[in-house]
């Protein structure tokens, strides 16, 4: 695509948009002008996202709900909470942000999901899916016991509402029976098709027949709509539950259900909301069926609507391409795993409704029946790979770091207790970019790391994860972890096959002579960029990968600690993680007692906001100069010790 | 009581149970002997239990269930998964483990829980709630993909299936739709009566009428049963949902749907597994009803049914009670929020189908409305407590530190990352006894201060906790998390009211010149002797109670290291945790640059099996004589340094 000269000249009319400040506006309006209102908040989310790329599909999907939710309910003092966050861009652009919308997913711009701290109108920032029920029924207890808030209405997709932790969410509200609106945006995908029998239910709720208007739960919300309203309701009903007095799986958890509705239909969302605002007195579950990508081609008939997209051109809707010197670290994963799975029948995969995120959709066309997305279940994802590895199969589990989180009781409980092999390949560890500090794989070090019985290890390079697939692979001892970063490699060149590394040793890259530079993962062509940055001032640094946070190369270490005057280690993530474990074990071993002028790079003591990963690494300390400055204040401070022997290079 | 002198004389008659050396000598007995047999395994489960403590309530309920499932199945080629492993102690009898009975929950004794390490028949260990159905499901998977497994059958209970792990389990096998079999122990109990619409909804499953039989949800199963039986399934499913055609929340999610069944009556339960067992081509549900405690008056009579008990009369059922010096540090929380509660009306309280175990049965008394009790279902918990901190309340989380793992992505994505002041009352800190392994309270330190903005804080004694409860009441500032172990007190006076302390500040007990311990918790008590074990050897120790493993009181730390020539810190849980913290922050200060003799004593790099509190302390080395050896090593290796000035006494 070429871009325009002046991109402000090709933007959408937008005269109704352009007098819109905020919700307030919308409260004047008719139902008609709404819904030219939403048409030029669709034309002005394309126009957004064609600059700054993001996630159009979602966004696009929920234009007329967001519309129609600003204008019947009294934001921000009731609370709107969307789940994950994907599809809020509406909602920014009717709350004040419209004029900072071309910032967005950029360092000091808006960012991509709701955010408390941008808006009073985000009550409840989001990022992970799921969990906008709880949030929600948090602020309806805070409304009745008499703090300012109105009503709570939390907007949750068909994905998000398969986790366990909505479920949980669900039945909790059901048995509180407290007023509070769930919209379910059912559009029948997740970031890839959702997964599991509850997406065969809720498309059954809709599948018998055209969505004639709604469904209405009680009949006093019936005899609330217009009188053809009133009529579709009935109709509507007997198509989803088959028999006058059936009930949905949401009315068995206690909720009132209304729907399905036509969340493109104006008219039937507005009707729809209104009744329920005025009549609800307990949990009310609004089924909204929407199409992602919605009303614009390029978006609905792309194979994942337009989840995430790069900048594009607004007419044709080709995406802008990144510049791509080397391979994604998650293409290498999927294709290294392919090829072990080839050769080794026991090897399967699991996914939490990520396929191609995390690359298994490369093992999935060569072994369909052997890759498992189990949807956003990371809980049972993790057990039920705990299981597999029981039975005598070779499971690994492609979890991104901060979606780990949501199994970590599993990782220890099933997994580690009873150390079963089960493998964790943890992409997006590190900073990521442009989804920001929630998507940021800063924990993951230390929360596995202080595991009894695991082995932690993290890729230096490509090269590396593709040898850590096979060390994987080859590891029945025991849990094994292995953590890479988002983007891609530095160029190395590839294996053809990947061979098992040794467990709990690690390399030197560089042989040096004054400060010894310590790298866990894949900083260390920053390690390695900081020892020429240092040779150019005459001090001599060696490198080493020490490959495994757990179990450490103690040897290597105790070497290191020998033969240089200082130590400084590096990681991609938080402190309590790779350094805090050297730290404990030189302790341990007494190799503090007599002086060791030791620095633990790791990301700082507070949360990074979104920016590109370089710039964020920069805001963290984390750059090729931050290392080489602490190797110069360590070494400035550390003992001359003098060489003994050489070192071990691998 | 009075024990009697050879208990054994005492025991119960079982020629039937003494035949059976394993579920292979169930094959050939026909259905009365079976019932025969399982009035013995209960006689056994009484004396047992009589003898040693342990869960006795949920052992009783499933007495039938367990015989009638091996007396069908095949195990252990068939797996069998008992879900949280209380109900275990009849599996266990019939498993080749009786002549270990009396050794349960004991040091170097049978676990409380399944575990794979101790028999072939427990195929997935348990501990936590609600992994059964994707453990098995992993099994169904590696059967299907050639591994040596033949059925797979988890027995949930009614509570255990309400969390969201086990919706998550039951959407993915409803959407795989294997062989699979769940058979749903509902007893209309979880440890406190169960919570939540899905609890509703079991119970209106079986309300309508008496147990007649059982439904088939499918009608091969309906043709598979005995006439009778077969007549009662069809009146059953009328029963149950109405109107004929209409489907449970199970079938909804992919499952065929059997009964309800009454989980006592061998021969329809014989006829249910049978039937079944011949029939399933995919997953099938059985819906057990049982009566927890059942057959024991004592345990059917208890508000508790019977869940966990000390040791006890058999005869009279009155159990022993345990010589209490001190109150346990969950009453002394207990009363301390409840003080709060009653002078702060926005304090409300979350637990997680724990309200006795966490002492907020307590505030429940006297504020019910604000204590919520969100049933299995942590994930939920957190964010619902996030949730009621935006809206302006102070929420208290009371969660054990081994189900807080169960939230932590939530902790960090809506807690930690949002800075909201959620309170975690951190329960079961360290060591917990009995229940072993699994219930160790042994990362929290680490993966909450890993966490920026986090305050996290561990109470040196039960009158320090009065004062944690009141800190975390006026720190509005961000999260904020105090740690107390399981058990009693060390004795203190507490305080008639508690006091906010400083956020950051430590103090110091003991003033000495040699050697600093710096205790992180409850085993500042440890500390305590350590140094008067020293003292006897003319070593002057000082001791500093942390208070804070963030933010750090790094004056203190410097002060320490300043006027001491070696420093032990002394913490209740794994590495990675306050040790780290305080060697990463040294290091960064340059504190180590010239030698410090440190050592950080934390749980060691394995698992700790159950036996005593005392016990499993002086296995971890973690005992006064552990810390003081410690210290001894520490100072002959550390610098001598003179002292200047004096410490900071608190």
């Amino acid at each position: 695509m070429t871009e325009p000269l002046r991109p402000e000249l090709s933007r959408p009319s937008t005269p109704m948009l352009d007098r819109v400040a905020g919700p307030a506006d919308l409260k004047g309006l008719g139902d008609a002008a709404l819904r030219r209102l939403a048409d030029e908040v669709r034309a002005e989310v394309i126009s957004v996202v064609s600059e700054t790329g993001g996630h159009l599909g979602s966004s696009l999907g929920v234009v007329e709900l967001t519309v129609a939710i600003h204008a019947v309910f009294n934001t921000p003092l009731d609370k709107l909470i969307f789940d994950v966050g994907h599809q809020c861009y509406p909602h920014k652009i009717l709350t004040g942000r419209r004029d900072r919308m071309r910032t967005l997913r950029q360092g000091g711009g808006l960012s991509g999901f709701t955010k408390r701290s941008e808006s009073e109108f985000d009550p409840f920032g989001a990022a992970h899916s799921s969990t906008s029920i709880s949030a929600a029924l948090g602020f309806a207890v805070g409304r009745d016991m008499g703090q300012p808030v109105g009503d709570t209405i939390a907007v949750i997709g068909d994905g998000a509402i398969t986790a366990g932790m909505a479920y949980e969410a669900l039945n909790h509200a059901g048995h509180l029976g407290k007023r509070l609106f769930v919209i379910l945006n059912d559009n029948d995908m997740s970031i890839a098709p959702p997964v599991g029998a509850m997406s065969r239910y809720l498309a059954g709720l809709h599948a018998p027949g055209p969505l004639v208007a709604l469904k209405a739960a009680a009949e006093g919300f019936e005899a609330a709509l217009p009188g053809p309203l009133r009529d579709g309701a009935r109709r509507a009903r007997q198509l989803v539950t088959g028999l006058p007095g059936g009930a949905t799986l949401f009315e068995e958890l206690g909720f009132s259900y209304i729907g399905p509705v036509d969340g493109h239909d104006m008219p039937a969302l507005l009707a729809t909301l209104r009744a329920a605002r005025a009549r609800a007195t307990g949990p009310v579950l609004i089924h909204a069926v929407t199409v992602k990508g919605k009303g614009y081609a390029p978006a609905e008939n792309a194979a994942d609507k337009g989840h995430g997209v790069n900048k594009f051109d607004p007419v044709s809707g080709v995406q802008a391409k990144a510049k791509s010197n080397a391979p994604s670290y998650t293409g290498v994963f999927g294709n290294a795993l392919t090829d072990e799975a080839g050769r080794d029948p026991r090897i399967v995969a699991v996914t939490a409704a990520m396929p191609s995120g995390t690359g298994l959709d490369i093992m999935a066309k060569r072994f369909a029946s052997r890759v498992f997305d189990v949807g956003i279940a990371e809980q049972h994802g993790v057990t039920f790979a705990a299981g597999m590895a029981a039975a005598g199969l070779r499971p690994f589990c492609a979890i991104y770091s901060t979606f780990l989180q949501r199994g970590y009781d599993q990782i220890v409980h099933d997994v580690a207790l009873q150390g079963l092999p089960v493998r964790f390949a943890i992409d997006r560890a590190g900073l990521v970019g442009a989804d920001g500090a929630t998507h940021a794989g800063a924990f993951d070090i230390g929360f596995l790391s202080a595991l009894p019985g695991f082995t932690v290890m993290a890729a230096g390079d490509e090269a590396e994860l593709v040898h850590m697939v096979a060390t994987a692979v080859a590891h029945d001892q025991g849990p094994i972890a292995f953590r890479f970063p988002r983007g891609e490699g530095v160029g190395v060149d590839l294996p053809a096959r990947g061979v098992p590394l040794e467990i709990g040793r690690g390399r030197v890259l560089r042989e040096g002579t004054d400060v010894a530079l310590l790298s866990f993962g894949a900083h260390l062509h920053e390690a390695l960029r900081a020892a020429d940055i240092l040779a150019e001032e005459g001090i001599s640094a060696t490198v080493a990968d020490a490959r495994f946070a757990k179990p450490l190369d103690t040897a290597l270490i105790a070497q290191l600690v020998r033969h240089h005057a200082a130590l400084v280690t590096v990681e991609q993530g938080a402190m309590g993680g790779f350094g805090a474990m050297v730290l404990q074990w030189l302790a341990g071993a007494g190799l503090l007692d007599g002086g060791l002028a030791i620095r633990t790079l790791t990301l700082p003591d507070r949360f990074i906001e979104q920016a590109s990963p370089a710039a964020m690494y920069a805001d963290a300390g984390l750059t090729a100069e931050d290392i080489a400055a602490q190797a110069r204040t360590a070494l400035a401070r550390g003992r001359i010790m003098p060489r003994r022997g050489g070192l071990r290079v691998v």
